[in-house]
């Protein structure tokens, strides 16, 4: 087929090869270059997929005329530039997440993206999980009533990584699940982290805890940890009508909805307020177990293809890089809420 | 027995009862005496221990002559001018927690108590747990090495009350049990909360983050919640060299010790920092089933026979309350780190 | 109230305590009088009951005028003749499971209260618990379809006991749960057994291992173990249109249906016979959480009011002894199917 | 280098690709051909491995002289000719579970192996997995006492397959698993059944109830079940010292030990025989994670290099057999005890 979309993919370390594979097997268009500085795992991913051009370096590839797209999946640090000579070489651009250090550069390419008409993507896995995608349905729905707090858990005996702490290295996957799903303005964020473990000069935040106070006051919060001795990535988000546990861990019930809402009343004999719960059933509807990261490349191709806007578009991508900076500002003034 | 102790409990509520039932099996004492200003639930008590006298006022009892020693178990308003009278009276006292409203009240009981030289001690019942006794050993030997961090969860969809909010319910739970476990100095603390449900005027905290940072810069954390779905009570104890898991609702393993730590090196060719983890074996022992309010009881006794200090003795008491002061102020400073 | 039914309690052992604390709670009936050989357990029950009668023989009780209706809850050998003698003195009788000995003897109890008009009841707990009232709620509606299997696991490290074995310490159990929720004819029942502990002439079986199978050739199957280092108590119901899963120690889970069947349909381009499985949602019902033992209570009362026959009659304490029976045979012929 | 050993793979179905993969990533030792009657299953394998040679049928892959070594993952049917050509033409052979359809045949490969002086090994993946090693350690170092009981749960909503039952497809894990563990003489077999799906003439045994005897009593029993709503992989073993949970499905815990043991004492007093429990800490060693196959694959190489018996060889395939074919004579008798 003449006119199947090429795209390229930079950036073969531990993300990119998903990505790769997830490309490959698209039948709407055909992966037809890598890039890497490392050789083996270039020659790593040709021994896979042998049709494949190698680039040494990204520059290369994106200066390809052939290639209509490409996926940026690199340290975050080389984000910005990658993706700003892509977009003015013409390419569609999907970027991992965080999209980029700093609000400006995000800004920066989403304007030049508008301007070339472009697709700007990032690739916020987590929210085209089929489990998100139900939450989302639900909330959008009005099922829960209205959201009084939304709790997210996702600590585990991580591996430390030399260039992010595990704010960046974790917070990403929750604010853009949060921001996906709850669709409230927010006012303010608090960090409060801690750095127990240190190497030299080098101390990075390992615990943070973080919470975020939207426009309507209501209330979210995380816990991020790499050290802990357990595995767990569990949301709970509450609600006037329902209750949703979303435990990424436990296959056969990722959404649990409880039908446990609290009704207000008055007991007029002893002169007090009482809150009466009522306690009901439990429903976990089936998920779909559809591997996210094809959905988001499957999306990515259809933005391209009809020029819509992606539902992880850069804007998105900003709001994301917005809370990470403005959090990071928090952790240095020991907590305090700063204003977005 | 003629030199037997003889007791008294004021306050037939919810937790007076147990206390009761408690004090009722004890050989070493007697319970003589119980007060309630509810007719019912004194002749509800009278039903299942006949013998005993029936007050309808704490002061009451506290006058009898007979009685060496009263368990106050009232709303926590009345802890305190109950408390000194039952002190200036001579009797021992256990008062349920949290022991006072306010720091003052504590530190009067405290030098009311050790002028008349009678002992004063605080219901804290989880520290008498053997699970709680069990990691406190663990940790007093040294086996988990540096503590890392403490982290506590403790949510459930609970019953509304009235006269507190869900700091003053649930926190001198975690503060008592973490006192005890962390011989630390608190350095300062932070609490930001959420009242998502309102009656009219009231409009309690429902959701509660608690921070406190210790003088060496360790983090505790607490997450307190009356909205939530599912019930969790579970604390993470990060070591240097073993980690701690406490679930109380996991009856078979209440206490898991992780073989994980992590181990710091540097990779020379790759120029960065590493951190290896170790991944090991987890042992869940057997822990003790006494009822802790047993324990409570027999500790009281014994104290007051051997002119000895509990180990939840009025500072204990003072130490959770002057916590529970700090959050209240943080909370309307929102979040802002308060000095203890 | 001059008409309120009198009852008794025959046996203060461990069962005992429980419906003493039951019918002692009722409105609608009068705990009268209990008995015991043992002088310690009746002044232990006396001392909460201080207004019980006291026996020291269950023959005793059974004789006296005022007393309408007995509860026996003594070992199995005895309840035969107590029965028996109770119905001969007038009185409505409620039996401990299993109900007796030998088919004959619940034969003789059923004719005798026939004749005598009296209501005949076997304490069968679980039959009226919430969880399996509501999963014979499911099954009765069809909403399960047809039923393919029945698997019930009953395991745990229990206390082994003298006069029993593990058949008849556990079976009665699940028998009665059973019995009440599939309405079908049993045909035969196969039981091998295991036993690897013991202690001079004594031997008793610990592990066993039982299949029941009915009419229709439906398989029910069901593993009782005292040696398991784990306690389980689950149930599999599989239906052509729906499967349950009942796990009694899962509090906020008992009862749990899946949307699961399976659908034959034939691949003919590979001549072969596939079968595609719809996986569904889950959903877990609210469970009535009432103690089980209460409405049993509640039930005997009822139906000698009424005049009526208990679900759990002396029909189905006679299916229960049956297949106890019938299981003891097989296991003697080394698990060979034993026809009923 | 020139003396790697060369091997063939014949058959990628469902399960041949995973050997091809470890194969293809072993260093010592060379995969150069596979075989499928597939056209579409054999391009698809070349496109990962794009030196591999490829045949049509197994007879011409076997027929090649550099070939030193075949792996047999076809239906059970096609087994026993691949294999008897494949050491007739001086090739070792390694064959999936079940080895052979009758025990003549797997007698006839042992023998033939035997003659011609190759490696004969049976791909019994589970007895090569970090669990089932570490539980044989344990069972061979005494820790847990006596062996009491046996007990093995494999059910889940599975696949339906044309050509098996739930026997043939279930079973021979976990006679593999038993046999490697339990170093004790099978003394007889019998097997209940339930075939509750049909379509046609087709209606297969889905849910079988295995129990095996052995020669000094000891009882082993396994549910295997295609019609289960929730998986499970559990086995049970009881010893008179500690007893095991083998857990496949929770990855944190795959192995649990428990020290709950029972001690049998005499109660004087009341003339009984009580039996008081130990109930102790449990343990859950780490568990080594390395593929099990892949385990497997080194093993067959390492045994063809040093002419050794590799664990799984000829007479464990042949055992398995024989548990199999009993096991289905047994079905055939309504579950009568069949001597092996």
């Amino acid at each position: 087929m003449k006119n199947k979309m090429k795209l390229g993919v930079i950036g073969c370390g531990y993300w990119g090869p998903n990505l790769i594979r997830n490309f490959a097997k698209l039948e709407i268009a055909e992966l037809v270059a890598i890039a890497d500085t490392d050789s083996r795992k270039r020659s790593s991913m040709k021994r896979l997929y042998p049709k494949l051009e190698l680039y040494s370096s990204g520059e290369d590839l994106i200066r390809q005329k052939n290639i209509d797209a490409v996926a940026i999946v690199t340290p975050v640090s080389t984000h910005y530039p990658l993706a700003k000579s892509a977009l003015k070489n013409g390419k569609h651009v999907l970027i991992d997440k965080p999209m980029t250090e700093t609000v400006e550069q995000a800004e920066a390419l989403i304007r030049l993206a508008r301007k070339r008409r472009l697709v700007l993507m990032v690739d916020h896995t987590f929210v085209y999980s089929g489990a998100v995608r139900k939450i989302r349905s639900l909330i959008q729905s009005g099922s829960l009533g209205d959201i009084y707090y939304y709790d997210s858990v996702r600590v585990n005996l991580g591996l430390f990584q030399h260039d992010v702490d595990v704010l960046w290295d974790l917070a990403p996957h929750d604010f853009s699940v949060m921001s996906s799903l709850l669709k409230k303005k927010v006012k303010e964020i608090s960090a409060i982290g801690s750095r127990p473990v240190r190497r030299g000069e080098w101390k990075p935040e390992s615990v943070v805890y973080i919470a975020i106070r939207f426009a309507d006051h209501t209330l979210a919060h995380f816990h991020l940890n790499w050290l802990s001795p357990v595995k767990v990535r569990r949301t709970l988000i509450g609600g006037s009508r329902k209750m949703v546990v979303y435990d990424h861990l436990d296959p056969d019930n990722q959404v649990k909805i409880f039908n446990k809402g609290i009704h207000v009343k008055t007991d007029k004999d002893r002169s007090k307020v009482l809150i009466q719960y009522r306690v009901g059933d439990m429903f976990a509807p089936k998920v779909d177990q559809t591997e996210a990261l094809e959905l988001v490349c499957r999306d990515f191709i259809k933005c391209i293809r009809n020029r819509k806007k992606p539902d992880a578009d850069g804007e998105a991508g900003l709001q994301v890089v917005r809370l990470l900076k403005a959090a990071e500002r928090s952790l240095r003034k020991n907590g305090e809420f700063v204003l977005l």
